[in-house]
C-alpha cells in the first residue's frame, strides 16, 4: 500500500493511475505539487481525507439544522459538510412551490396569528423523533421563536406537514424537544407575557406576565400534533430558555432553565439601566423541574384551567400537586442537557465559568422528602444547589450548550467567550481536553449526541461570528459550522463550512442509515395531507371543468415534454383552479410549473399532485411552461393561458400552421426513427446481456425506458392512422413525437448503460 | 519532502505531526487507515488535496449561479465548492430582512406586474459587468424568465438594487448578458406573445404574436438600469433563446438564437400533437444577428415605435437599416457563445450531434456584400450557413452549451443525451477529450470563460439530475455541480457539489480577488437607494416621534447587548414606522430585529439603516429581540412593543422592581469589574506587546474593543453618579453594565489574542 501511495506521491498522478497519457503537453500534478501549490500541510491533507466524498459516495450522519431567521431547516451531511437541501417551514419558498400552490398555502396558513400570514419564522431548536430514547428518524420537529409555533416535517419526503400556533405565548424558545417516545414535543417561553391576547401594561408585570412549558401530544399514528390532547404549565416570568426531557432514571421529568430571574424590565430610552444590565445582576437564575407525565394526568382529571381554549395548570395547582420545583442554577445559563443515561442533567452557565451537573437521583431524593431551601415569590419550592449537584467544573468563559459522547462519562461544552470547545468527564468532573473554534461558538452538536445512545466520531461547532474566515460576501457574512473529529482523545478540527442562507441556532445529527425518504409518490398524491388528491387525474383522464360558482378545474398533467393541457382558455372574472399530477414513476423527474403574473409556481415531484387557484383579474396572454430542465425537449414544455376580456368567446377555430408538412417529410421522419430504433435497441441489447437486475437504479431506469417506448408505440400509431388517411401534417407530427419518446428512451437506456459500465456489471449468458 | 509524507502515511499522523499524545486511548489514524475506512482511492485523495480549503483559507474563484425558480442567487467558491451566499432578487428572504423592511420592499415594489407583487423569479442567467470585455466584478446581473424582469445586484454588498419589468414581453429566456463596456444588458424573448398587454387570440400568432431582443441600457454611474434609455428590437415569434454579445472583432452585434421557428403551437388537450413534437420538426432554426450599436443610433435619430411607453425598432425598420439577419442553426440550439477574440461564435444544437462554429468575419462580409440566400416570412434576410461556417463538429448527443478554456482554440461542450463534457478544439474542428458526467448536464462554466479573457484551471458541470449521487432527502432531488479540473490535456472529475436550493441554469465564476466587497456601511446608510437614510439616528438620538398623520416613527439603533429603545408604547389604529440603525462598526456585528405578529424581520449589518412600516391594529403585548446572536448577552437584547386599546393613556409610572438591591449589591458588583478589569488589562498588555499592527483584522478588533471600553466608561460614570446620590438599585445596574461592555471587550480581546497567536505575531520591543 505505502509503495502505491509513494507513487502517488512523487510520479505524475495520471501515471501512477495507470491512465494511458503520456507525454502530455500539460502534465497532471502530484500529491506533493497540490500542497506546495495550496499551501497545505500534512495534517490539512489528513483532514481532506477524512472529510472529501467521492462522487456517489454517501455521508454517514445526516444533520438537520436549523435555519434561524429563515424559517426554513437545511440538511447537511457529515463528513462531507455538502447541503443536501433547505426544507421550507415557516417561510414560503418557490423552488418547492410552497406557499405558492394551495396545498402549502393551507399548511402556512395553519400558522396565521390575529387571521394575519406571518411569512418568516426565526426557527431554533429542531428535533428528530425518538423511540425508547434513540433517534427513529420519522419526523422532525421545529420552533419559531419570534411567533411563537412548532412545525412538524415528516421525513420520508423532507416537507412540512404541519404548524401549530402556541395558544398563550407571545415569545418562545426552548423548543423543540421531545420526550423519549415522542409522546410530547416540548415549548417552553423565552419573554414573559399575559397569557391573554389582550394588553397588560408593564407595571402588571410580575402579576400578569408570565411563562410556560407547553407539552404538545404528537399522533404519530396520523403523524400529527393533536392541540386538543396538548397542555401548558404555568410559570413566573422568568425569561424560561431552554428545556430537555428526561429519560431512562428520569423519564417522565423535563428541565427547563431560565434567565433573568430578576424580573427587571429595562427601559434605556428613559433612562433605566437596559435589559441586559438588570437580567445579568443575579449570581443564579432557576432550572424549572417538571413532572410532566404527572401533569398531564392532572389535566387528565380536569385539574387545569382553560386559557384560550387550551388546558393549563396553573402554578398554583403545579405546586400543589407537587409536580413544579426550582433549583438555583450559575448565572444566565443556556443549554440544559440530560445525560444519555438519564442520571445527570448538565447546565451551561453563559456568564459564569462553570458547568453545573445535576444529579437526578439526588433531586428526586430532595423533592420525595420536602426537603425545599426556599420558595420563589410565586410559592414554587426551591432545592438546595448543592445538595442537588454531583459537581461543577471550570470549563471557561461563558459556557453554553453541552453535547455527549458515545464514550461514558464525555461530554463537551461550547465556550462563547473563549470561542473554544471543552471535553470534559462529568462523572470525575474534570477537563480532558480543549479547542479553539472560530468564532465565538453557540451551540455545539455530537451525533446522536441527545439521545440515549450517541454516535461518537464527530463534533459540529455552530460558530456564530465567521469574520475572516471566508471569501468576503458583503457585510452580511455566513456562519461557520466547524466539524470537529472526536474519535481520539484529542479533538481534531477537520472542515469549515459557510452557511449561506439564515443564522442556524441549533442542529441534530442522525445515522444517514436510519433515513428512509421515498423517491416518488402514490399517483395523485396530496403530499400536506398524506392522502390521495381529489384533484388527481391520469393520462388520457386531462378534462377542463366549469362549475356553478364561475370556477375553471384544470385536471392536468405533467410528463417529458409535455403539459397536457397546452392552452387554457377562460373568461376575465372566472376563477382558475390549476391541479397538475406528475405522472412520472422515474427517480427525480420533478416537473416544474410557472405561469406569467400570478405568483404561480409549482414544483410537482413525481406522483404528486398540486394545485393551484387564482382569479382571472386581467384579460391577456400568459405563458406557462416547465420549470425543472426534466429533458431535451424542456423547453417545449409549454403552453398558453388565454384569459379573454368578458363576452369576447372562445376560439373554436383550427390553428394556421406556421410551417406545412408533406409526404417526404414524413418519410424522411420515419426513417429517422427506425435509424434510431436500431440504436436503441442495440442499447437495450447491452443491457439485457449484462446482469442489470442485479443493480435496483438501472432497473428503475428500465422501467422508465420501458415506458418511454411504450409512450412511442402510441404516437407511431397514431402517426400510421394520419398517414393511412395522407394527412402528411399531422402524420409528420406525430411521427416527430415519436422520435421524442425513443430520444427520451435512448436517453435512459445511455444513462443506464453508463452506470452499468462504471459499477462493474457483468456479461451474462445469452 | 517526501520524508514527512511518508511519515504521514505511515506513522500515527498525530505523532508525525509532532504532537505530544503520545499513549492515547484512541490512536489517531493514518492516511492509509483512512483511505482504508472511507474506501478512497489514491485519484481520490489527489481531488481531496485540489479541493479541500482549510480553515481561513481563500477560494480562487468565485461563482455566482442562478437559483432558478427560487428566485435568487447563489454564490460559491471554487475549489472548495462551498456555497458562501443566497443573494435574495425575486424573491422575499427574511434572514436578510429581504421583502421584510421598507427599503426592501420598494426594490421587489419595482418588479410588480399588473400592480401586483410577484413573490418568485425563475433566475436563469447571471452576468457579471464587463469592461473591455473582461469581467470587473462590480455589478451582477440577473433574469426572471417567468415575469420578464431584470435584477441588479451590486457586488460591493451583494444586495439587489433595482428590479426592471420588461415592457413588451411575455416570456424571455436569453437574458442577462451584457455589452463588452456594460453599455447594455441583453434581454431575448422566450416563447412569442403580443407586444401589448392586451387579449389576442392564438388564431392571430403568425401575426401578432413577437419575439423581441431588449437592450437595457445601465448607467454605471448610478448603478441602475435607466429603462428611459433602453430600447428593443422586435423579432418574428420564433422561440428565442440564449444570447451573447460580440466583442473585440463582433463588438456592436449580439447574437440570438431560437427553436420552434415552426412557429408551432400545440394543443395536446384537443387532439393536436403537443409543442414537443411541433417545434422540434424542422432540421434548422435561427440564428438571429443583430447590429445592436445601429439600433441604438437608430433609436436616437427616432426610428423606433413606442410600445407600453419603450422603444422598439418594427422588423421592417430593423430589415431597411441593415441591422437584423438571420442564419440557419442545427435543431433547437440552446448554447450560443462568442468566442474570447470575439471572431467565432459556437451554437451547440441540442437536438443534433454537432456544434457549429461561425465565422464572424464570413458573416460580416456576407452581410457587406448582401448576398443572401432567402428571406423568411417576415421580410429579414437569411445568410448561407455554409458560406457563414468556419466548421462543425461531432462533439455527442445532445449539445447545449459552450465555454472557453485560456488556451487557445480549446472550448468545452456540454452533452445533455450522452451526460458528458467534450473538449474540443474550434479552430482545428477535432474533439480533444470526453468526460462523463451524472447526470444529464445543462450549462457548464469555465472561469470567466464568457470573457476575452478566459482563466482557465477549472469548469464546473451543472447537471440537471442527480439521481443516486447524495443520500436520499425525499422525492425532489438537489441538482449535482461537478467540479472538473482542466489543467491538463485530460480532464479530471474533482468534486460533486449538492445544490440544496433551487434549480441553477447558469452560472458565472470570477477570480476572487477582483471582488471587493465592503463589510460595513457608513453609518445611517440606506443599502438600496445608496444613500444616508432620512431615517438614520446615533446613540443618544434615539427618539420617538409622532406626525399629524397618526403615524409614530421610532429612530433607534442597536449595538451590543440592547435595543434603544426597550419599550414602546402606541395606541391602536396608530401607524408604527419602526427606524433601525445598527451603530456597530465591528465587521460581522450584524443585528436582526424580530417583532411577533407582525411580519416584521429586519437584517441590520454594521452601519445599515432600514425600516418597517406597518398598523398597530390589535391591542396587546408584542415582545421584541435581537435575532442574531451577536454576544453573550444577545438573549437580553429585548423589548415590548405594547399596542394599548384606544383611549387608554400611556403609562408614565415607574415599573416594579422584581429584585431590588442594596449597597452590599453594589460593592461586590464594583469589585468583580476591578478583577475583571486587572485580566483585561493583562490581554491589552500582551496584545501591545505585540506587533498587532501588522495584522489588519486585529487592528480592527481593537478599535472595537476601545469602543466597548468608552462605553464602559460611561456607564461607570453613570454608576458612580447614583452611588454618590446613594441610589443603590441604579447604581447596582449600571455597574452590571459597566461590567456587561467589559464582557464585550474581554470577548474582542481574546479573539485578537488567539489571533496573534495563530497567525505568528512576535513580541515587540517595549
Amino acid at each position: 500500500m505505502t509503495g502505491t501511495l509513494k507513487r502517488l506521491l512523487t510520479f505524475s498522478a495520471i501515471a501512477g493511475m495507470g491512465l494511458a497519457f503520456v507525454g502530455s503537453a500539460f502534465a497532471a500534478e502530484t500529491l506533493d505539487q497540490v500542497m506546495k501549490r495550496r499551501g497545505l500541510t500534512e495534517k490539512d491533507v489528513l483532514a481532506a481525507a477524512k472529510t472529501y466524498t467521492p462522487t456517489g459516495g454517501r455521508d454517514e450522519f445526516i444533520v438537520f439544522s436549523s435555519g434561524g431567521q429563515s424559517g426554513q431547516v437545511l440538511v447537511y451531511g457529515i463528513p462531507s459538510m455538502r447541503i443536501l437541501k433547505y426544507i421550507a417551514v415557516f417561510t414560503p419558498e418557490p423552488w418547492q412551490g410552497y406557499g405558492f400552490d394551495d396545498e402549502s398555502k393551507a399548511v402556512l396558513a395553519q400558522g396565521r396569528i390575529d387571521g394575519k400570514d406571518i411569512n418568516y419564522g426565526d426557527t431554533h431548536h429542531p428535533a428528530i423523533s425518538e423511540t425508547n430514547g434513540e433517534l427513529d428518524g420519522e419526523w422532525l420537529f421545529i420552533n419559531d421563536k419570534a411567533n411563537p409555533r412548532i412545525a412538524v416535517i415528516d421525513l420520508k419526503d423532507f416537507e412540512t406537514k404541519q404548524i401549530v400556533v402556541n395558544p398563550i405565548m407571545k415569545s418562545e424558545h426552548g423548543g423543540a424537544f421531545v420526550t423519549p417516545n415522542t409522546d410530547y414535543v416540548i415549548e417552553a417561553t423565552q419573554y414573559a407575557g399575559p397569557f391573554t391576547n389582550d394588553y397588560v401594561p408593564l407595571s402588571e408585570f410580575n402579576e400578569k406576565y408570565r411563562g410556560a412549558v407547553t407539552y404538545w401530544k404528537f399522533d404519530r399514528e396520523k403523524g400529527r400534533i393533536d392541540a386538543a390532547k396538548s397542555f401548558s404549565v404555568e410559570l413566573p416570568p422568568y425569561s424560561q430558555d431552554l428545556s430537555d426531557a428526561g429519560k431512562l432514571d428520569s423519564d417522565g421529568w423535563s428541565f427547563t432553565n431560565s434567565f433573568c430571574t430578576e424580573r427587571y424590565v429595562g427601559g434605556i430610552e428613559s433612562g433605566r439601566p437596559p435589559f441586559e444590565a438588570g437580567c445579568s445582576q443575579k449570581d443564579t437564575d432557576f432550572l424549572h423541574v417538571i413532572n410532566w407525565k404527572k401533569a398531564a394526568e392532572l389535566v387528565a382529571a380536569g385539574k387545569a384551567q382553560r386559557i384560550n381554549d387550551h388546558d393549563v395548570l396553573s402554578i398554583e395547582t403545579a405546586v400543589a400537586e407537587g409536580i413544579l420545583y426550582l433549583i438555583p442554577e450559575p448565572k444566565s445559563p443556556h443549554g440544559v442537557d440530560v445525560s444519555p443515561d438519564g442520571k445527570y442533567i448538565i447546565v451551561a452557565g453563559k456568564l459564569d465559568t462553570h458547568a453545573s451537573v445535576y444529579e437526578f437521583s439526588k433531586i428526586k431524593a430532595l423533592i420525595d422528602a420536602k426537603d425545599f431551601a426556599d420558595k420563589d415569590p410565586y410559592g414554587i419550592p426551591i432545592l438546595d444547589l448543592k445538595k442537588s449537584l454531583h459537581t461543577q467544573v471550570q470549563v471557561g468563559l461563558g459556557p453554553l450548550h453541552n453535547q455527549y459522547d458515545s464514550k461514558p462519562c464525555v461530554v463537551y461544552t461550547s465556550i462563547y467567550v473563549d470561542s473554544q470547545v471543552t471535553k470534559w468527564d462529568y462523572c470525575e468532573g474534570k477537563v480532558l481536553d480543549k479547542i479553539s473554534v472560530h468564532y465565538n461558538i453557540g451551540h455545539l452538536m455530537s451525533m446522536e449526541g441527545e439521545s440515549t445512545k450517541p454516535k461518537g466520531h464527530y463534533l459540529v461547532s455552530l460558530n456564530k461570528l465567521s469574520i475572516d474566515r471566508f471569501n468576503p460576501v458583503g457585510p452580511l457574512h455566513p456562519q461557520n459550522h466547524q466539524l470537529i473529529d472526536i474519535s481520539n482523545d484529542k479533538m481534531e478540527l477537520l472542515y469549515d463550512m459557510p452557511l449561506p442562507l439564515g443564522e442556524p441556532h441549533y442542529a441534530t445529527a442522525i445515522a444517514a442509515d436510519k433515513l428512509q425518504p421515498k423517491v416518488r409518490y402514490q399517483t395523485g398524491w396530496d403530499s400536506r395531507t398524506d392522502q390521495k388528491s381529489e384533484f388527481r387525474t391520469l393520462p388520457g383522464r386531462e378534462r377542463i371543468e366549469r362549475t356553478g360558482d364561475g370556477t375553471v378545474h384544470v385536471y392536468g398533467t405533467l410528463i417529458r415534454s409535455h403539459i397536457t393541457p397546452e392552452i387554457i382558455d377562460v373568461e376575465e372574472g372566472e376563477t382558475v383552479s390549476l391541479h397538475f399530477t406528475n405522472v412520472e414513476r422515474a427517480q427525480d423527474e420533478t416537473h416544474g410549473f410557472a405561469l406569467r403574473a400570478h405568483n404561480v409556481n409549482l414544483s410537482v415531484e413525481p406522483g404528486k399532485t398540486v394545485s393551484a387557484t387564482f382569479k382571472a383579474e386581467k384579460a391577456g396572454v400568459y405563458p406557462y411552461y416547465c420549470t425543472e430542465f426534466c429533458s431535451a425537449l424542456h423547453l417545449e414544455m409549454q403552453g398558453y393561458l388565454l384569459i379573454r376580456p368578458k363576452g369576447v368567446a372562445a376560439e373554436g377555430a383550427a390553428l394556421k400552421e406556421g410551417q406545412v408538412y408533406a409526404e417526404e417529410d414524413y418519410t424522411k421522419q420515419v426513417k429517422t426513427n427506425t435509424d434510431t430504433q436500431a440504436v436503441i435497441d442495440s442499447v437495450v441489447e447491452y443491457i439485457t446481456q449484462r446482469n442489470f437486475k442485479d443493480f435496483p437504479t438501472v432497473v428503475a431506469l428500465v422501467e422508465d425506458a420501458t415506458d418511454q417506448l411504450n409512450f412511442a408505440a402510441d404516437a407511431k400509431k397514431k402517426m400510421e392512422d394520419f398517414a393511412g388517411a395522407k394527412d402528411w401534417q399531422n402524420a409528420t407530427l406525430w411521427a416527430q413525437q415519436w422520435f421524442q419518446y425513443q430520444v427520451k428512451a435512448a436517453d435512459i437506456g445511455l444513462r443506464a448503460k453508463t452506470y452499468l459500465d462504471q459499477n462493474g456489471a457483468k456479461v451474462v449468458g445469452k
